[in-house]
């Protein structure tokens, strides 16, 4: 039976799709540290998971599609928190976690054959999200060499056709780290109100910025309130990713209304993972002090056992817990095969997302890898450890 | 700024779009029993919310896209225990819900703009699916004169044209309660095979058929592996509507590669909803026992009730929780309004969900009104009461 064209085009996961090969060496007995998934191993707050031992109600019944009152009403809070200004409940619709809130604005904003502009390299699921909305992308590509930074205004605009409806943004980035400044997002803003467009800023990285760098919410663009959606999630914010709770926010009424009609159709997000994920609201300014300092040491380990090869390009991301550094060989993905199949030190071996994934534009990127630091600094010291080893081995056979 | 066509023509949810009235009423002090949602009041098991209870895990993790292993195998078991043979765990992939397995089903088997044959009244949030996954929907009308029957086999043969892909059934239906027996659904079975569609079966309502009917799976038809896929949810079956865990289940190789590529999209289903789901495969047949002694005494009540007026038309429904009884009035919308706004019976209303909403005929179903028996005996009584006391009134105005 055929199936339809969307069944055998759509990515299969470039993060994922190597697993079987650190099944295999698993299996051989290798131990593989894995920095292929943004998995963090940081422990999820006690709160939330107190939030499910609690749950004691006699039905589990449906939730409203637009998510638990009081969950909208603590988001709004942490928004405020944030200093995100003349925002309301309404304004935000709790999703089936980042995912579905992409999906969802991209319904709203885009007929099928509709065009998006995304900075690349991108989070590759975004490319799925565009299969299942029947959207295209449209890259304007980014550089290891200036550390990922915001395409230039011109780069942008060259990009822009009749059937563009939207510039989206993942800041911080993934898989790049970068995080965007004022400036850069305001010119971006101005290019949007220019040519018409909203901008759908993916910022579920927010507080995992380093160096003294302060995020910038696209919402804090008031002036451009009826244009600009972000979309977020607790997965990464509270290492609760099976948790599957995030949510959508604009200001502009008519688009979350139209939203809101998407999320009748699939009735509710999950109920007590949301009362969960409100629990965290509890939390104090230590938790996301402790956590973040804990990825920024983990990112200095990593970046500084990059620099002791000189071969490897690598600028110092500012948030996220991602580096794609860029690898003096000629495919990257042959190299991870090679380091699960062939190589191991003392038996252990490990495992990133090969880079090529991550562009839209074919055969770019196939030199680099994408690295999660994910693991604790000691296991992390090891991988980068065994990665360098194995580098300088496939180099002299390659 | 403009939002996609998509954007606007999506169809408000014709079960929760006059709850602003029943929130109205309650406001100036009503009780309104509420008819029009299928929220079971049942309890949730408490191995289920025990699941909830009992989690301890230190980092709330992703897991596999495909749905957690011991879950799938736990579904697996389910399967054969119905008598569903040459099953294989990868032929099951966990879902979001019922919502979920409905939209990944479509997206493999039709390309934009395809086309799927669905017997009208059908559950309205299908036509949801459909604008998210852009096909068409081409109902083939049944009639409450004969119990909402399956289609006989020249009409759903004329709605057939080169875009159709699959004919899909819900069984016991939703809205109508029908339950097909393994003869019509071999028909349905045998023209998929003379004009190569797939059937795609929605059976969530599976444990609930009375009388001593049985219930058939479109799975039980082993010689039609490649082309059946059943669309499955817990929402119903064990009253844990919030959560949001389905299945999706095919023998078709092809398919289900294809399915999993989309679920790998968006990462996985919720971690805790899916152990919890796993916890009620500890229940034994007692349980559905109950439940289903329970429903159908309700149905008996709401049919008794019914038949207390000779001018409503309704044949006895044989599944599901829901009747869809067709009234001597001109248009339901507007009673289900007048009952919330402009009357009572000392202080109670009570409220439907229009029918209309369940055809995509335009016209059709609009002196039709779904009840679902979510209510325990003595309120449905009271509830029926004031319906047909209102509906009385009501005529005597109309």
């Amino acid at each position: 039976m055929k199936l339809s064209n969307r069944a055998y085009n759509i990515q299969a996961s470039p993060i994922r799709k190597l697993m079987p090969y650190a099944n295999e060496a698993r299996k051989q007995g290798k131990k593989v540290y894995q920095l292929n998934i943004g998995q963090p191993d940081i422990e999820t707050p006690q709160v939330m998971i107190d939030a499910y031992r609690n749950y004691n109600e006699k039905v589990l019944s449906y939730g409203p599609s637009q998510g638990l009152d009081e969950y909208r009403k603590g988001l709004l809070g942490y928004y405020q928190g944030l200093g995100i200004e003349n925002l309301a409940v309404d304004d935000i619709i709790v999703t089936i976690a980042g995912t579905e809130a992409i999906v969802l604005a991209l319904y709203v904003v885009c007929n099928p054959g509709d065009e998006i502009i995304i900075p690349e390299p991108f989070y590759t699921n975004y490319n799925g999200f565009a299969t299942m909305t029947d959207i295209v992308v449209k890259p304007v590509t980014t550089f290891a060499e200036n550390g990922f930074a915001i395409p230039k205004r011109e780069e942008i605009e060259k990009a822009i056709t009749s059937k563009t409806k939207a510039i989206m943004l993942c800041n911080p980035g993934n898989p790049t780290g970068t995080v965007y400044t004022k400036d850069e997002l305001a010119e971006i803003v101005d290019l949007a109100k220019k040519h018409d467009l909203f901008v759908i800023a993916d910022e579920v990285y927010r507080e995992f910025v380093y160096d003294g760098l302060k995020h910038t919410s696209i919402l804090d663009f008031k002036d451009a309130a009826e244009r600009t959606i972000v979309v977020d999630s607790v997965s990464k914010r509270y290492s609760a990713c099976g948790a599957r709770i995030g949510c959508i926010v604009s200001r502009n009424k008519d688009l979350m209304a139209a939203v809101l009609k998407f999320a009748q159709a699939r009735l509710c997000p999950p109920t007590v993972d949301q009362l969960a994920a409100n629990a965290c609201f509890q939390l104090g300014d230590d938790y996301f002090q402790q956590v973040n300092q804990e990825y920024r040491e983990r990112r200095d380990l990593v970046y500084a056992e990059l620099q002791k090869n000189p071969d490897i390009v690598c600028t110092k991301p500012g948030g996220a817990f991602y580096l794609l550094p860029k690898f003096p060989i000629k495919d990257a993905e042959k190299f991870i095969i090679w380091l699960l199949t062939e190589f191991d030190l003392d038996g252990e071996t490990v495992m990133g997302a090969p880079g090529e994934g991550f562009y839209a534009t074919p055969g770019i990127g196939k030199d680099e890898i994408r690295l999660a630091y994910v693991l604790n600094k000691e296991a992390l010291k090891k991988a980068m450890h065994i990665l360098l080893t194995g580098l300088e081995k496939y180099r002299s056979i390659e």
